[in-house]
């Protein structure tokens, strides 16, 4: 019997290019996505299909209001401006307070539930966009926080976060991914949610650049691509 | 100004009996409450009246159906037995899978969105059920995460998680809400969430038993009150 991993999905590049991972490695796939009234909300749809392509034994769409609630982030907050052009040093107004966070937490308790010994998560410390919770050190301090705080961990069967992308460039995503065959044209990261990616936000920018890097062509429509990565 | 304090507040006896600690220390009160579908839903009645006794600035009442669907405890999970009688070396069928630390994670987020610099939990290790996350080891191990995971905790200012009730008893706890006036007749602890509380279940004996050990007669009336405990 496979072993099994639950697997944040979001429907973008990163997170497919770890259900990959998970599927290359043989794991059995509990995907998990978080609608969390964010106005990229293609995202989900997106989600679904690459669940699908990856035959997921179940797929569990949460609805997190919270974050809504909450507020603090103009993914979710409309009276906030998304900003375009390049990431600085400052963390955006993108990031939503504790998010990867909340995330793991919810993934925790999934997978002690099913019984899943890993969760996958694709977050990368090297085109990280400024966000704390993208950090190794980050992980680490949760994977110690799932060995002291669930039942699985004092079984000393812990479950632990994997994050095959974290060492990982854009360009290098986007490389293993292809190597892996991830259905990229299934997939989105643009911040806004339009019928086309827009190509100018600073996701659409950092995932152009990763393929320009990478030397493959991004399957997906463009209303715009910038002339510095077309 | 007051610093800001996340109370997470279920409306039993211990997360009052923390809010009374922050009250008493002059924090200036955001409490935080989840609904997520427990048994035991006339807790979030009460939550609301001790929220208002102690003035808090702002109190949330966060909708968490996840903890519905993925299931996993009998406080969730209407086809499981709610446990009666003793304490026992078992992690019980009550635990629901990483609840403190979904519930701290939503925590630190609306704290980083206010501005709290610290956030009241009413776990406590002494009397703790055998859950593997009310522990110090725990605790520790989460305040890390905020340290190397949020935005406050990058600007060092982290959030900190306060934990009054730790290394009490439940006659300790008893004693100590006392002594700071908290609402004991505005709470419930029982785990049937009936019209009185039943006096059997593990809750309620454990809240029993705490009064009668702390010499205090508890201000809420009970169906039944074991022999043992009356």
């Amino acid at each position: 019997m496979s072993d099994k991993a639950v697997v944040i999905l979001s429907g973008g590049l990163d997170s497919t290019t770890c259900m990959a991972v998970a599927a290359d490695e043989g794991f059995e796939i509990y995907a998990l996505t978080f609608d969390y009234g964010q106005r990229h909300r293609r995202e989900v749809d997106c989600a679904r299909r690459v669940a699908e392509h990856f035959g997921a034994r179940e797929h569990r769409i949460v609805q997190l209001d919270l974050l809504q609630h909450i507020g603090g982030s103009s993914l979710t907050d409309s009276r906030m401006e998304i900003p375009s052009g390049e990431t600085g040093e400052e963390i955006p107004n993108t990031y939503v307070p504790g998010r990867n966070l909340i995330f793991l937490s919810l993934a925790a308790s999934f997978a002690e539930v099913v019984g899943a010994r890993a969760i996958f998560i694709g977050v990368s410390a090297v085109d990280y966009s400024g966000y704390p919770d993208c950090r190794p050190e980050f992980i680490e301090a949760v994977n110690r926080v799932l060995r002291v705080g669930t039942r699985a961990g004092t079984r000393s069967e812990p479950i632990e976060i994997r994050t095959p992308l974290i060492r990982l460039s854009k360009a290098e995503t986007v490389k293993l991914g292809h190597r892996l065959g991830a259905p990229y044209h299934l997939t989105t990261s643009c911040y806004r949610g339009g019928e086309r990616a827009c190509g100018v936000c600073d996701s659409c920018r950092l995932r152009l650049k990763g393929f320009r890097e990478a030397g493959i062509i991004d399957p997906i429509p463009y209303e715009e691509r910038p002339a510095d990565l077309s």
